[in-house]
């Protein structure tokens, strides 16, 4: 089932993860998004290893009960495992897609340690 | 591929969607949302019906590649097709789901002309 995460104070579209049932049960025991990932196959506690973790302020559901929206508080100010505050720091220009955002920390530092 | 929908003004989130590169070309030729609907198998312009069409002010692209952002205008106020302005306008409330916000348009009336 698809995530739609957005920073609750400011509105922005921060990323778009996936949850499981037990992403799903972790994200409501602790009060902070897990999610589940495709690609590795395992849940995934958001901001475990970089400390950006984000805390569940409101969790909406759609008409259709296939997709979910998490308002989050943003710790570290940053979402995209790239550095940048939002996954989306890219959009389209004349068809170009042009990067708008600055990074606000740098993947190599946080992630080496 | 997933397409969150954004308000432009307002940066609510509307809904969820999926596009195809068929629903991608017409979007861009139009500027007005169209998406694919995995359910039908088809394009869906959206508010092809309704009226309440979506004008494309911003696309945004993620970090993978896997996900869409459409910034949008919303024209009729209502993006969900039992009308409400957004499709989230369920929220969990102690592990409960409860309907917060009200309906600008009556569907039945909509979608029956």
């Amino acid at each position: 089932m698809p995530v739609i995460v957005q920073e609750w104070g400011t509105g922005e579209v921060l990323m778009l993860a996936y949850t499981d049932e037990e992403a799903w049960e972790k994200t409501l025991q602790t009060g902070e998004a897990h999610f589940y990932s495709r690609s590795r196959g395992t849940i995934w506690h958001k901001g475990g290893t970089s400390g950006h973790v984000q805390r569940i302020r409101e969790i909406r559901l759609d008409c259709d009960q296939d997709a979910i929206l998490f308002m989050v508080d943003l710790v570290g100010g940053a979402a995209c495992h790239k550095g940048y505050r939002s996954c989306f720091f890219t959009r389209l220009r004349d068809g170009k897609p042009e990067v708008f955002a600055e990074t606000v920390f740098d993947p190599k530092e946080v992630y080496s340690k």
